[in-house]
């Protein structure tokens, strides 16, 4: 049975990076965000009263009877499923972990023009969003990469890769997240991504990624826009 | 061999997450934040350069040569080696989407009070943090709680337990975020807790189990305070 993948319309988000995961494992499904009506009918599944485990919020994965709500739980489902983690337990784990570290860097980059609360528009946080930008930028931007340049340096197979000798969901979400910055931040992540050339490196790679490439050329992967996670506010990014 | 927690010394922070599950499995383990020099012995651990999965930041716990940082893949890697998670596979990752949506509830209490940005202390950040503050107690708060009580009902175990019929670290997660955000703010809590009863219910349970009630009471528990994630400062709560 294909899976399901239930996610907002419109934008990449969060749910772009349960894509990644699907297309390159070229799994079979149907992405129910780019159905007509489809954020009506995911508001319509999480109301349901018969579901035992209902998500608390999108993007989330149905295969069959299980329903897999948060990104990090669904891409560790998805790698053991389509090979895109290593069997090893510890190793299993780590990859899991710099999922994790993604995660929390995907947060921070939505903060920046939005640190008042979701509730509130870009325009109506617009000075405490400058603020926010400066750390961000200045800050966070470069400690995460700075890890993400040291762990790929101490990978014993090699800096191809995050995790081991093959592409993992780590790999993609890294990609993930380093276009989105380069989107929203265009200017600082120039200079940032000089700074950690394996990064750049294992970006690129992903993007030629057969299976990716098609993705991304595709009519399937929507442009970053301003109602997303990554937004190009010009004012934010220095 | 003891496993080893890194964390930061003076609070409870996200350590406190890991500290439960390992009092609750009566697990040997040795606390490094509460040993004489132990930031400056975290910033050294982190800084080892022959450490090839070197976590982003504390918490991270040291099994033997494994070492994980992130609190939700400490908890996942702890719940399979002491019984805190279910062994079938929907059941587990289901235990970890209830852990990752704390974790975002944990994030969230934290940004109340440093809305703009961990650089800037509260004091430089108070409009912008009572401003964030109404946001989350008014919307967050019960959302994530309605959530928690949906799930509580419709665990066909009963409503003991998040997870089936035993306990899991998600409930020992949510006994620690409900405790957090009581001491942060009290009157609002009293409020939503009589709205969630079976998440009131979950929490004195965990308080009154043996471990987790002997370890509450003994000196290794620090109290909550000024400088961990849920802090008490009067103005924001209502």
């Amino acid at each position: 049975m294909a899976y399901e993948l239930y996610y907002w319309s419109g934008i990449q988000g969060r749910g772009e990076f349960v894509r990644l995961a699907l297309e390159e494992s070229a799994a079979d499904y149907l992405d129910k965000g780019r159905q007509p009506d489809c954020d009506g009918a995911l508001l319509d599944f999480l109301a349901r009263r018969d579901l035992a485990q209902p998500p608390f919020a999108a993007p989330f994965l149905k295969d069959g009877d299980v329903v897999i709500g948060q990104t990090s739980a669904i891409l560790l489902y998805l790698g053991d499923r389509h090979q895109l983690a290593p069997k090893d337990e510890a190793m299993r784990i780590w990859t899991h972990q710099i999922q994790l570290t993604i995660a929390d860097l995907v947060a921070e980059a939505h903060d920046v023009h939005h640190p008042l609360g979701a509730n509130l528009y870009y325009e109506e946080q617009k000075p405490e969003a400058l603020r926010r930008a400066k750390y961000f930028r200045e800050e966070r931007i470069p400690q995460f990469l700075a890890w993400f340049e040291t762990i790929l340096a101490r990978n014993p197979s090699g800096e191809a890769h995050l995790v081991g000798a093959a592409v993992t969901y780590a790999d993609l979400s890294l990609f993930q997240v380093v276009e989105g910055l380069a989107y929203a931040f265009p200017r600082r992540m120039k200079r940032a991504l000089a700074d950690a050339p394996s990064v750049a490196a294992l970006h690129q790679a992903v993007a030629r990624r057969p299976r990716i490439r098609a993705y991304l050329e595709s009519s399937r992967r929507l442009a970053f826009n301003e109602q997303g996670i990554f937004r190009h506010y010009p004012e934010l990014d220095g």
